[in-house]
């Protein structure tokens, strides 16, 4: 694994889960993989689980982890060529990234969409500037458009809980929903992007994306997915929900008001087959998911926001692994 | 122990205190105890001593350390059971909490009182919460009411002077006098607090409070001290002066204007028994002591501040071991 | 070496410049010089690559690191002796500064200079005061007035150029220019005064500064070194040029507007000996430096940033030799 921004970087999925799945049963087995080694892990956006998890698993790994805000402890960066730099911003991205890449053996950066200038922002120039001038491995701590690591926590999520029961798949593809939910401020399209593009990609369940009309997700991502405006009838038959807000992507960054009736809640999910349910975290209680939901056993979050360790431990193993 | 944030969690405070004695002779003589689990430092509100001798502490135990600052690398958590979560916060505790300690063996939290609603804050609500949802050892490093870290070291300093002079106590109980400081800051009661409750629960001084009327602490912690408000008498023949500002618990978090009249001299020293002079830090100086008290012979703060790295790595010790 | 604040703490020059080429051979020879000891770095103000190269060298000699933001995770300090702090600064130097001494073993402090009263600036009180408080060898992440670390690893950079063609300088002493460059916001003259220190103290090349009348640097560091205003008639025969924006020494952090003329660019270099071009980064693209010198083979940015970590673990190395 050369770098780690999207599916494309996976390889096989499935190899990647059994990986991870190998860490969360022995956290400490490849604890000398990395040892001498070294993983910047710059934060141009806040961060909470992707923060704590990256590090958990860089240290069960024996490397040693600097953490950089890029904000708060250095300044604001540059990312247009040819740019005369008499403004705010301090330093390029073409004089920064290779300092970067002569500290570190891996960086890891997160950086959150504009959400003003959708072709900039799908353009993936900030993430695809340090893979250009760092000359190191780059991981995605989520980028513009979307969030790997996080997808691939999912999946491994999705895995136990069909190996845990193996007699209810037996004769059918499992169903996964990702509904679209209410939310005050205007988020990134990462999380749902990366979603259905590795649910697409790993070929193993039907995805069905529900979502107010005009709130449909870039055609690049959803492609193979069955799109349905009825939430209801979305659900019908769910064996996973994964609720979510996205801003808006044809009228960007647009947020939808009143759209209280989207919330997930227990009535609703008595149309799934007891759908377990699903959610990257944060999740704004009650507004985008009741609380009776998420503090029942039918919620899986706690489980994906543990797995986020395991994926970064087997994401940056291979990292290493081909860059040794 | 099975987590530290008060003086019930102590066990027995001697034991405690010549745990952390012998940490201070011998820093790395338990430098394998922690290899392999690591620690979560999660810090709601700043911190100086605390973040760096619990970090030390840490180290010296063979610990990984995680260090959060919550609001800048991370968001505002709610704290409100039932929340309809769409205003300023973005992430429940009842969510964070639980993934936190997926992610770490002890997780230690600092977290301020708001100085507004005297019930929310005595109801320890964000440790507490914490503790129930983590479901890994908390650690204060200073909640609402009370600081249990600093007043270890206290006790730690002060056995220390008991031991440099065993002949001044053959015959009498040392007298400490904790003396309320003018501050222009509304500040917490918590090491006030804290120190009141480890001393009476140490049964091995008489415990004197002097503050201005009206500035009486909870008598949940000061139950079993003497109170006086005449400062002159309060701190005739004491052998320790603990100077700390407070802001008011009656009238919740009023600050005293005009009370530079209390603040610690030389000159109100002379009444002591050549009192040792105690102090948390951060002080202000020639506003709650005088520099000539703090840079004398008398002042324990520098003291007090380096015992506060074996106050820490005696409490880990004691979590590491009831949690193997 | 008992502390780094100035080219005076260097010892023998070229020793150190081994030093540190060994370590960029050889990154891990000493890693465990440091074992059991504690650097902390405390940034007053913000860095990226002081940061970054400061932890990475620490880590290679096996040190333990912990980093304290002052502002973001602590809170103001107060530097004025017999101050009545009932202001906005929250400690005294006087009693931070030796808790932080008993916490580590070394203690990196970054510091900026106000650029309001040279008087003040230039008594470098502050980075002085954690030397007289705190104890143990402190070392400059840069201070008021100089850059040591900086000015090390240019050194290196301009050695490592020298030895590359040592037919060019058997008979002629290497020429290099410090070149003044527009910049929209007053900076430090931190930088340019410690590069002028060094080269004068290294005795092994010429030294030319160039600026606009008006903007002389403190003789106390350009002794000896040639002073030219015009520009272009510095550069003829360079063999390396340092480009770096200062705000003015005598007319106390005044910046100068309309210099766009001063920016350097290749039509310039002509005049050179195809010199090396140099910059301490951040640089600001097309107002210092035009893109073009800054993406051509002359430039030498890439590997002064790289040596910021082998200038640093030779001092490191240097102050754990004469303090173990």
């Amino acid at each position: 694994m050369k770098q780690f921004i999207s599916v494309n970087d996976a390889g096989n999925i499935d190899q990647l889960v059994q990986l991870a799945l190998q860490y969360k049963a022995e956290p400490l087995r490849d604890r000398s993989a990395g040892v001498g080694k070294r993983i910047g892990c710059l934060f141009l956006n806040p961060s909470l689980r992707t923060r704590l998890s990256t590090q958990v698993a860089a240290q069960q790994l024996g490397l040693d982890v600097i953490v950089l805000n890029a904000a708060a402890d250095g300044w604001k960066l540059e990312f247009t060529e040819g740019a005369v730099m008499n403004g705010q911003t301090v330093e390029h991205i073409k004089d920064a990234a290779p300092i970067l890449g002569q500290y570190v053996d891996i960086l890891a950066v997160r950086s959150f969409p504009e959400l003003k200038d959708r072709e900039a922002d799908y353009a993936e120039q900030i993430i695809l500037q340090f893979i250009r001038y760092a000359g190191v491995p780059v991981i995605s701590l989520e980028s513009a458009t979307l969030h790997p690591l996080q997808s691939l926590a999912d999946v491994i999520t999705i895995t136990e809980n069909l190996q845990a029961h193996p007699n209810l798949y037996q004769n059918r593809t499992p169903r996964i929903v990702l509904s679209w939910a209410p939310h005050s401020k205007a988020l990134p399209q990462c999380v749902a992007n990366s979603f259905a593009q590795w649910i697409n990609a790993w070929h193993q369940a039907d995805l069905v994306i529900t979502h107010p009309p005009g709130w449909e997700l870039s055609e690049a991502f959803t492609a193979g997915a069955t799109i349905e405006t009825d939430q209801q009838k979305a659900l019908e038959g769910a064996d996973f929900v994964y609720v979510k807000n996205w801003s808006s992507y044809h009228d960007y960054g647009k947020i939808k008001e009143e759209a209280a009736s989207w919330m997930l809640t227990t009535q609703k999910l008595k149309a799934t087959r007891n759908a377990k349910v699903m959610h990257c975290l944060p999740v704004r209680r009650n507004l985008e998911l009741s609380d009776e939901v998420l503090d029942s056993p039918q919620s899986l979050v706690q489980q994906q926001g543990g797995n986020r360790v395991w994926a970064a431990q087997a994401v940056l193993k291979s990292i290493l692994d081909s860059n040794a």
